[in-house]
């Protein structure tokens, strides 16, 4: 069988995950916490198993977990999305992303992404026969260069997708930004897919800048979240997806072919957690305390880092230790150093390799503090 | 935005189970127990929470999982499947359904289907520029038609959807269906999707004929199994597929951009259950009994019923009570006499009415009691 996917390897999160385990690494790489979650989301989980919520969910989400979704967005960004009609529960941020270019993208059409990019993103597209369209933005600041932008785009540009607060660069866009995207996508058929699994993680006050902020921006927008990101639970895999009812529609449709619901449980559980808006709002606080550390503890160090704004990454410029591809260096890390982390060239058009890696802040601070320990003797 | 799906609407068991909501039915539409699952079931997943299985699961599955799932198929099957290469569990049974036709099928390609079908396969393909080529098996038996097989089989046919114990019908596939299978297969390059997810629930001593049986026909087949029908916790979405690491390699390139993987504790939970092979061992047996009883209490009704042989659904013939098509009959049913069923001219091609509805039986005796005496007074 000729493959659809012949360049498709294995996730360099599966990857580098593996090679810490089996050297015995601290495991900065793939992106999820050390520590526990609350005990008391746990326990809302196991009260719903309890109590009866072990049946299909409705195929677009527990009606209660879509209301406490759509508070969220009302109370943060004054911004309305129904949840009978414009909001989906998914398996992850992930499904959320797979199915809106399962669901949109056919042969021929094309996708503006910026690198560098989440690695989901890409395959997806090439699996429905779409052509990705990459902007490169520049380290060590990351900016857009919408002339770039304006550039690639087309009349088969029928997507762009971004992340922000952006993984893996930890910067955010600002609302320069958004205004331009909404600027060029005026008058177009074109759909913005906006990632923003860590709105909820932003740092030094400043402000996550949703595309449901620019009216017009979303009426043509998807916005693509995650329970896992928020409250620590990467491994219960559910997230959500918001968009106009136009374009939910077609969402649904495949969704409801893909995984037609969601865990119930979980579903129900998080929406009673999601009662008491604090288990969110105090993420960037909590967040901003870990990368302070990191950033303290690693100060001495030879490796160049610009403090992350947002996500739970920071990425290090290395090119002062040495010569090698990210890739090698990174591996070398893990196995004789027995510190794991990801090289950002995985994310690049053709493995542009910016000697950076990236490191997951998300672990308790003996962790952070066992990992600076390892990068300062570098 | 042109849809991609322009046929497809809600799902009928979506339609079905609003309606007997709305309406205060009694729902025997959609496929899901009412009653409670295992106690000890649940203990597991809460356990598995509370001992730090939230992260990020591997991505083909959490390995005990996998391996009480190759333990199954030896002691059942005597067939071998690897844990590491050839099993991935999946956010249910659809989202490997979906994966695989997503990992296969191109534009052009050709995927024959049995007719009455279950719902998710056609869209799936249509989403994915193939083409269904629909055998229609013929009430009242549903046999296979070998020689309309071989007529539908060409040169484009690139994978055969089969599916046994049959929903919606309640038949079984027999051994020489399988070889006929495995025969007008052989030296082509097909790919076989065996849907079983309901392997557990066959009745009157008969034996589900599993395609890994037949070791030249597994050597192109996925199967798909549940553990939602298995375990009475639909809601839970944790299902998985199983084929040779050839076919299993291309499917994991799909999975990881789609779900990347599943709910870590609800798979934690379900391995330490699945090693006690009798909470699956006793399934058949559970729902013979809930069969029988359905049949004894309609007995003296106008419908004529084929006891099912597997799967929990009873399909009926009403063509003695109206001449009302099925789904206006199904619908008066729900809003007038307050019993919701399935019409199954919805899995047939053209929506062909053959005047018979889908009851599901998993339900408790109160409930099916109930119903049927519903039934007795039409
Ligand atoms: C799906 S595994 C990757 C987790 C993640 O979001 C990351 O490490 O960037
Ligand atoms: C995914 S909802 C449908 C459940 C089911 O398997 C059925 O009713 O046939």
């Amino acid at each position: 069988h000729i493959s659809k996917l012949p360049q498709v390897g294995t996730t360099i999160f599966t990857e580098m995950s593996a090679l810490a385990n089996k050297h015995d690494a601290i495991n900065l790489s793939q992106g999820f916490p050390n520590f526990k979650s609350d005990e008391k989301l746990m326990a809302y989980v196991t009260q719903a198993m309890h109590s009866g919520y072990n049946q299909y969910a409705p195929m677009a989400g527990n009606i209660e977990l879509r209301q406490a979704i759509a508070n969220k967005f009302k109370s943060l960004y004054n911004s309305t999305y129904q949840p009978e009609t414009e909001i989906t529960v998914t398996a992850g941020a992930t499904q959320a992303i797979f199915t809106i270019i399962s669901a949109f993208i056919r042969p021929e059409d094309e996708v503006i992404i910026f690198r560098p990019a989440y690695d989901c993103y890409e395959p997806a597209i090439t699996l429905h026969g779409g052509k990705t369209v990459s902007v490169q933005l520049e380290a060590p600041n990351y900016l857009v260069n919408w002339d770039d932008v304006e550039a690639k785009m087309s009349s088969k540009t029928k997507m762009i997708i971004i992340n922000t607060p952006h993984n893996p660069t930890g910067t955010l866009w600002t609302k320069r930004d958004m205004i331009k995207l909404q600027e060029v996508t005026k008058n177009t058929n074109i759909i913005v897919l906006s990632d923003e699994v860590y709105e909820h993680i932003v740092f030094d006050d400043e402000k996550h800048q949703s595309v449901c902020l620019f009216p017009e921006l979303k009426s043509r927008s998807f916005i693509t979240a995650s329970f896992g990101k928020t409250f620590h639970n990467t491994g219960w895999k559910v997230g959500y997806c918001c968009a106009p009812e136009i374009l939910m529609k077609e969402f649904k449709k495949v969704h409801q072919f893909n995984v037609f619901s969601v865990n119930h449980p979980m579903q129900k559980g998080l929406a009673d957690y999601m009662q008491t808006p604090s288990h969110y709002l105090e993420l960037s606080a909590f967040y901003q305390r870990k990368r302070d550390l990191f950033l303290k503890l690693i100060k001495d160090s030879k490796l160049k880092a610009k403090p992350s704004k947002g996500t739970y990454f920071q990425i290090v410029d290395f090119s002062n230790i040495t010569d090698e591809s990210d890739i090698d260096f990174a591996k070398r890390l893990t196995i004789d150093y027995k510190l794991a982390s990801i090289p950002l060239s995985v994310f690049n058009e053709n493995n542009r390799d910016d000697k950076v890696l990236r490191f997951c802040f998300a672990k308790t601070n003996e962790t952070l503090e066992s990992a600076a320990e390892i990068l300062c003797s570098l």
